[in-house]
């Protein structure tokens, strides 16, 4: 695809990600309407829907060849074949949780996909009004600001990311190994939002951050950008992430990657 | 004292911590002269020193009977006994690590104990231009916006805060049982700033936050705030928190106090 093209698409997923922010701003003094979804902890919102559908009509309405793939499953089934074509992956509010208890650290995520190529990429924290952005090959930013190539730092300098779930047995890691983990950083942070949280190492505020079973909609944008800062990127097993497949990750600045998947392994 | 004394104390409180936020808030740009104080972990940078300075400065030159206790040794001994005189308790930057780090997540906190009574407390987020303010009988507040009295919640709905080095083998709490705290609750989070958590307490972002050692300019501030809204406040013995003597704590909404302590006896 030419790049004015692309540059023209991502102009208007920038609109309307800008937009649905102001809707959900506008939103959080209403009363939510909170259903449960699979378990307590993961809590689904009107605003959730609302939000997807506002993408999904301004897409199919602007670009009706295009394909979505969105979090609250109103969207398109994919063909089979995603190296064709163009596929919006849209998580309308990664972190639905704050969202609801806080009104805080929720971000929208949206990502277009061009010929099998992660291409454009946005996360937009709306209550603190900070786009992160990035188009293939163009460089990140956040808001109008460019985004520095990330630098190395040493495990003992580093603040990293992860559920404290990961410090308790589970199928995923050894949470021994965690444990050491938290004992050989400076810090350890979580705030609850895969895509915010990719976001911050992209901008340097996290060194790492390590999620479970992420999906499409979570890390779809989150690629884009940490691509463009020279973000080294794989599953836990150290294997290429694969957008489409639902996959342990982690993310790092340079020079702690390695290490962290060492001790994991 | 007087009630419209302490509100003229308050005034003046108010008007540094604001200025003391701005000036951080202009500083992030310079280049920081990071020092190691006695840990990686532990940083303490001149902003620290320069803020709790600028306070004692006014302090004393406004009210010269004051004392003031402050986090980096710059400020007085304590009479023995507290419970005369008028004692405030700062700190300049709590969250130095985020501070430094993500220019994020981290907060002023300025109180002010009168005849040995929580009376003042202010925890000032600069990069958000959040306030968070109560003087005792008076209520407390989100910069205009007065805080609710906390309701009470049920274990399962609770998103709670507190270091992932709790859940590392340590010395103050059975780490297993935090395990089983965390798999109970809706979410755990972790922002890194001990002022700042009480806050959000306050504000019903968060539904509990735990936390080790605290010393007084940690806790002082939310101490008055947390009071205000009717939050349940205890040391990890479920005792009274004395203010002046270093402990762990627990402050949470009305309903899961009780059920945490017994996690951690």
């Amino acid at each position: 695809m030419e790049d004015s093209r692309v540059v023209e698409i991502a102009e208007k997923a920038k609109e309307w990600t800008l937009e649905a922010g102001a809707r959900l701003n506008l939103s959080h003094q209403e009363k939510l309407n909170v259903e449960y979804k699979t378990s307590a902890a993961d809590i689904v919102t009107q605003k959730d829907k609302e939000i997807e559908q506002f993408f999904i009509g301004n897409i199919k309405t602007t670009y009706p060849g295009h394909y979505v793939l969105g979090e609250e499953g109103l969207s398109d089934v994919l063909p089979t074949d995603t190296q064709n074509g163009v596929v919006w992956i849209i998580d309308p509010i990664d972190g639905t949780t704050n969202f609801v208890h806080q009104n805080l650290n929720y971000a929208i995520s949206v990502a277009v996909y061009i010929e099998g190529e992660p291409s454009i990429g946005y996360i937009y924290d709306p209550i603190k009004k900070e786009l992160f952005s990035a188009i293939k090959n163009q460089g990140a930013f956040l808001n109008d600001q460019p985004l520095s190539t990330l630098t190395s730092c040493g495990i003992e300098e580093a603040v990293i990311c992860f559920n404290h779930l990961w410090l308790v047995p589970n199928e995923k890691v050894d949470y021994e190994k965690m444990q050491r983990l938290v004992s050989d950083v400076r810090g350890v942070r979580y705030l609850g939002s895969a895509a915010l949280e990719m976001a911050y190492v992209a901008c340097g505020r996290l060194d790492s951050s390590l999620d479970f079973r992420l999906s499409p909609w979570d890390i779809a944008a989150g690629l884009v950008i940490l691509n463009e800062v020279g973000a080294e990127m794989t599953t836990l097993e150290n294997q290429t992430i694969n957008v489409y497949t639902k996959s342990s990750t982690i993310f790092s600045r340079p020079g702690i990657h390695q290490y962290i998947l060492e001790y994991l392994s």
